[in-house]
C-alpha cells in the first residue's frame, strides 16, 4: 500500500524579492511563523491583502522563502469570490494567468500574472519515488476514504531529493473529500 | 454507459410555512424565480440573511415550495465562513444538526437545528433506476472527467417517480472536480 499524508493548502502567496520590497519596504526579510512539510519552506508571519474585481481577502498568508516570480494560489471557490478566472496550473507555470492587486503595509503592487488554482500534486523524495516506481511528472490516481470518499485522478508526481512525502490539495478538494491535514491517502495507480 | 447530468447546488435554504411567516409576514407566498430540475421544485425570488457565529451570508436563495422543516444546505467552505460545523447528511435528516440565525424583511428566526452539508446524491426517476438496476438508498461510485477528474464514492441513489435524473453535488465538490452545471457524470458501479 502506497500511503501518503495529506496537506491541505489554504489560499497563499509566494512573493518575489522585488514585490517583498514594494509591499513591506526595501530590504525587508520575511519572518518565519512555522516550518512547512517541504524542507526550507515556511509560513511567514506576514500577510498581504489581495484585491480582486469582485472581492478581496484581507490577510493572505505569505509562504517563504522569496521566489523568482510572485504566485497567488487560490481555490476555485476563492477565485469566484475575487472575481478572477485562473487556470489549474502546476506551481511556477504562470504564463498567461490572471493578475491581481496586492496591498502591503509599505505599498501596493498590481501583478500582471501569477494567479493560479494549484494542480493537486504529491511531493516525493527521490527515494520514495524509486521504491514505488514513480516518475517525476507522472499522473497518479489517489484515493482518500471516509464518508465523502473520493478518488482523485490527475494528481501530479513531483520528485526531488529536496522534497518530503506529502500530497497537496486545496481547500475545495479537501472539503469535497472530507479530509483534513495529516489524513492519509492511498496511491492506487 | 450510465450517464447523468450534474447539477451544482450553491448554498440554499428550504423554509417551513411557519418560518416563511416569521421572516416574510403572515400568509406570505414565495414567488417563483426559476423552476429546478426536480418537478415542482423552484428557486424563489426571495432570499434570507444567514448569520453564523463567525460570518454571515446576506442573500441565501430560498428553494420552494415550503417544507415540513427548515433546512439550510451549505458547503464545508461555507460552514467554515459561518463558524458552524454541520455534518454531511441526506436531505431531511436534520436531527442533532447545528442551528443558526435567519433574518428576513419581516423578522428573524433562530433555528435550533437544520444546518447540513448535503450528501452528494443522484435523483432517479423510477424508470431510470429500474433500467439500470439501481435501488433507492444504494451507494454509487460516479466519475466526472476533465483536467480535475474525480471519482466520487458514497453517492446516494434516491429513486422516485417524482424525480428527474440529476446528480447533485455542492460547490466544493464541483470546484474540486472542475465541473459545472450540465456537465455529465458516469455511474461506474
Amino acid at each position: 500500500m502506497k500511503k501518503v499524508p495529506v496537506g491541505v493548502s489554504a489560499r497563499h502567496i509566494h512573493l518575489s524579492v522585488d514585490h517583498i520590497a514594494a509591499l513591506f519596504g526595501a530590504g525587508y526579510e520575511l519572518k518565519v511563523l512555522k516550518d512547512l512539510s517541504q524542507p526550507g519552506q515556511f509560513a511567514a508571519e506576514e500577510t498581504v491583502a489581495v484585491i480582486g474585481p469582485k472581492g478581496k481577502f484581507d490577510k493572505v498568508r505569505i509562504l517563504g522563502p522569496a521566489r523568482g516570480k510572485t504566485q497567488l494560489e487560490v481555490s476555485r471557490t476563492d477565485a469566484f469570490s475575487l472575481g478572477v478566472n485562473p487556470p489549474v496550473r502546476e506551481s511556477g507555470n504562470i504564463a498567461g494567468t490572471p493578475g491581481i492587486k496586492l496591498v502591503g503595509p509599505a505599498g501596493e503592487v498590481e501583478i500582471e500574472e501569477g494567479v493560479i488554482v494549484a494542480a493537486r500534486h504529491i511531493h516525493f523524495h527521490t527515494e520514495d519515488a524509486a521504491r514505488w516506481g514513480i516518475q517525476d511528472k507522472q499522473k497518479l490516481t489517489v484515493r482518500v476514504g471516509g464518508e465523502r470518499a473520493v478518488i482523485f485522478e490527475e494528481v501530479v508526481a513531483r520528485v526531488s531529493d529536496q522534497y518530503a512525502l506529502d500530497m497537496h490539495i486545496d481547500t475545495d478538494e479537501a472539503n469535497a473529500a472530507g479530509v483534513k491535514n495529516g489524513d492519509e491517502a492511498e496511491i492506487l495507480s
